[in-house]
């Protein structure tokens, strides 16, 4: 299929939309909406709207279907693969859902929320505990995601073990079509099977088969108790069998499970020394175990009992025990901050990887000895191990910097990928695809998957104007 | 787009694809094939083929595309919406998965098995509990559905609650195209952010955009306690209530929280005098309680201190707790045998809906309302509360007869259906599509939305050969 080329959104286009609503949706396009967080993707500036209704949104999409222009939607601008960034020269359209912010409605009964795209992901858990409930997805930058974007992305976080992803956590959704059309999947609904599941299509398309205006979010009530420890395991292998043994023991109430190498410690030490480290000596590595309750469990006394369970077993070295709230808060800054000294020591490179649960103790091996025949790094290892998922990080040796290897990081990127593939696993476990990992994509993804994609993607979207360039080449 | 009719399997076709593999691959179709178990839909015979391999399943596949032959995949042949059964008159390649059964690995150190489609869903579960584990999906024709079957139609049953339906348990895929080709989506992942989900896509599509060949399914740890109990409830919405209450207490550990009305205790008094009733004296709503709890709970204990709370609160009047494991057993006989009590008083219209939670107890007034008003009739309204799904099955009053009342079918039914999606609910909660609700989808869908599920079935099955009839007109 050939594809016309797209159309600039300046002049002609521009004059068109502008007279179809109230002028003050249009803004001027500030650098924010051309930049994005790790600094790699410079946009092409065009014309940016910042819409107040969903039909809005509709009317400027069909005109740039219309007009061949490309579509670029902007929710928080936080994704960290370029998927917000239009960088291939011809201006766009850039649609920020900023304004659509709304609470349309509230079922705290149901456990159920419609809120618009744009809200922020923080704004969304506020509204949750508002009603005595939550709203279990929580990443880093949770302050300025907004909603439209994390569910465009499927994205992950700490809670995923228990509460499943971005879209696990969502019932229904409002979606604006590539021609403009708005397809209204609102839906409360929690069993549903009329037809093929469009939903979870839109989730993780990362807007390019539409742009989500809408979406009705599952709330969980809060569990009844709450506790946190830091175990020393012997190695990542026993910090799966810990997981299996916390498990069974907890009964579906484990809320997060973080895998911490001590080289994550030392980069704490380094960069945020006033940061609280739980153990007098770093151990090579440790975890950080979160639960949820029933009503007449102490989680102390929960994590205690699992702790003498597993120090029996041979997993564990040492432990601490969370004895109060602000103490929970506290182990659970350090794991949060470990992004923070990452940012301020600089990787070379870093991965967003998960493999079979089962195969991560041969891949931070195979890994690290890969990495050492590629010169001399520090890697920093850590993740969400209860899903498989880790961010594999490698930094330069004190003394030298991300700069001295800039030449190595494609070669470093490839070898971490290609054993990642090797041993059955993903090269984006929670960030998505975007701009930066599409050769990836085609160069890991199973042929037919990528034909079917494509497929699709030509069928939903004939004129490849939805976020050109993004998880497909166009 | 128009689409070439329908080439028959017999004859030239048979023929060719005989002479592409073992002959034994190939059987006389028999009557089970071209039956189903509510007796509404006769099935064309054409040629019956039951592979081996996915190998095999893509070269008929290949064959019938290439020669525009119909494609009818069948697996246990449970369903209950004719999604198994050709009734179009030209005879259709019938591609029974019932060979293909094998454990392809187990991997329980990850709580994770890969099996063929043709597996039976028992047998699945039995290769669970071998390892210390359990697959939560548990529904009444579970000795014989077959996985591609329970995927293809995204099965609930009575564990959706906490586990969620099919879909939510299934991490990979294998899939056989329409084209034939073979998309290799087995992987063992629990976060992969890589592109569109073709996983979902394919999950509920019941066999129109692809054959399951294959899959990886995700294994959840035994609780470390179970208990059960039945409590009678003031009404629906005090069920809501207590649901609320029992999810805060538990910490997530409610498995199943089940809605039965006193028509289908006074049906099973009728039919099946051997089932125990818990209570002396029927009452009107009851609600069947089951919880998996933490080590340190007795959950006998934790569900008489919910009674205590929910009986102060006004919810309950009377409670009946199970004190062993046989019970337990029997408390769950008694729910299991209301399908079973159904089929023999033999009902004019059955109805698999659901409805926004707090719509529940609106939406079973004003329901039977509305079916007083078309004649006498009994209403046995049970099913999985805590998901919105309930089955609303009208019966005749007793000294009539189904046959009396044949001529309202159609009425009944699209009485009930319109009341549904007024509230905001679905037609085919847990069932699907298949033939039996095609016009339903038609009706009552979002018109986006069928337009957006046509487009995808043109892309990925151009000649419209998968399961024809089924969910889309052809």
């Amino acid at each position: 299929m050939s594809i016309a080329p797209l159309v600039s959104a300046t002049s002609d286009f521009e004059a068109k939309v502008r007279a179809l609503m109230p002028d003050d949706v249009f803004a001027t396009v500030t650098a924010s909406y051309l930049e994005e967080p790790r600094g790699r993707y410079a946009g092409t500036a065009g014309l940016l709207a910042k819409p107040r209704t969903t039909e809005q949104v509709a009317t400027l999409v069909a005109a740039a279907h219309a007009a061949g222009v490309a579509v670029i939607p902007y929710g928080g601008g936080t994704g960290l693969v370029g998927g917000q960034i239009a960088e291939d020269g011809v201006p766009p359209l850039i649609l920020s859902l900023e304004r659509m912010t709304a609470l349309r409605s509230m079922h705290a009964e149901e456990g159920v929320m419609v809120v618009e795209a744009g809200m922020i992901l923080a704004d969304v858990q506020s509204h949750a505990r508002a009603e005595g409930l939550m709203f279990p997805l929580s990443l880093a930058s949770e302050g300025s995601a907004r909603v439209g974007g994390v569910l465009s992305t499927n994205a992950g976080g700490v809670n995923v073990l228990r509460y499943g992803n971005a879209r696990d956590l969502c019932l229904g959704l409002e979606v604006v079509m590539p021609d403009g059309t708005i397809w209204n999947g609102l839906t409360r609904l929690r069993k549903n099977n009329t037809g093929y599941d469009l939903r979870h299509l839109m989730i993780g398309a990362e807007g390019t088969l539409g742009i989500i205006t809408a979406a009705c979010l599952r709330l969980h009530p809060e569990p009844a108790s709450e506790g946190t420890a830091f175990m020393a395991v012997r190695d990542p292998r026993a910090a799966l069998s810990l997981l299996a043994m916390t498990q069974k023991r907890m009964g579906g109430g484990v809320s997060a499970f973080e895998l911490i190498h001590k080289q994550g410690l030392d980069f704490l030490s380094e960069t945020l020394p006033d940061v609280r480290q739980p153990f007098a000596e770093k151990p090579e590595w440790m975890v950080l175990i979160d639960v949820g309750l029933a009503q007449g469990l102490n989680p102390a006394s929960a994590l205690e009992a699992l702790f003498s369970e597993a120090s029996e077993a041979g997993l564990v070295s040492d432990g601490v025990i969370a004895q109060s709230q602000s103490q929970r808060q506290q182990f659970w800054a350090l794991r949060e901050n470990i992004p923070e000294a990452n940012r301020r020591i600089g990787s070379v490179s870093s991965h967003d990887i998960s493999v079979p649960l089962s195969a991560i103790p041969a891949f931070i091996e195979r890994g690290n000895q890969a990495i050492a025949q590629l010169g001399s790094f520090r890697v920093n290892c850590f993740g969400h191990v209860g899903d498989g998922n880790l961010h594999y990080n490698v930094f330069p040796v004190d003394g030298k910097s991300r700069a001295d290897h800039e030449h190595q990081r494609e070669d470093i990127k490839r070898t971490v990928h290609d054993l990642v593939h090797d041993m059955g696993g993903s090269v984006s476990a929670e960030h998505g695809v975007g701009r930066l990992k599409v050769a990836d994509l085609e160069r890991y993804s199973d042929p037919v998957k990528l034909t079917t994609m494509r497929a699709i993607k030509d069928a939903l979207d004939p004129k490849g104007i939805m976020n050109p360039g993004a998880v497909l080449a166009r």
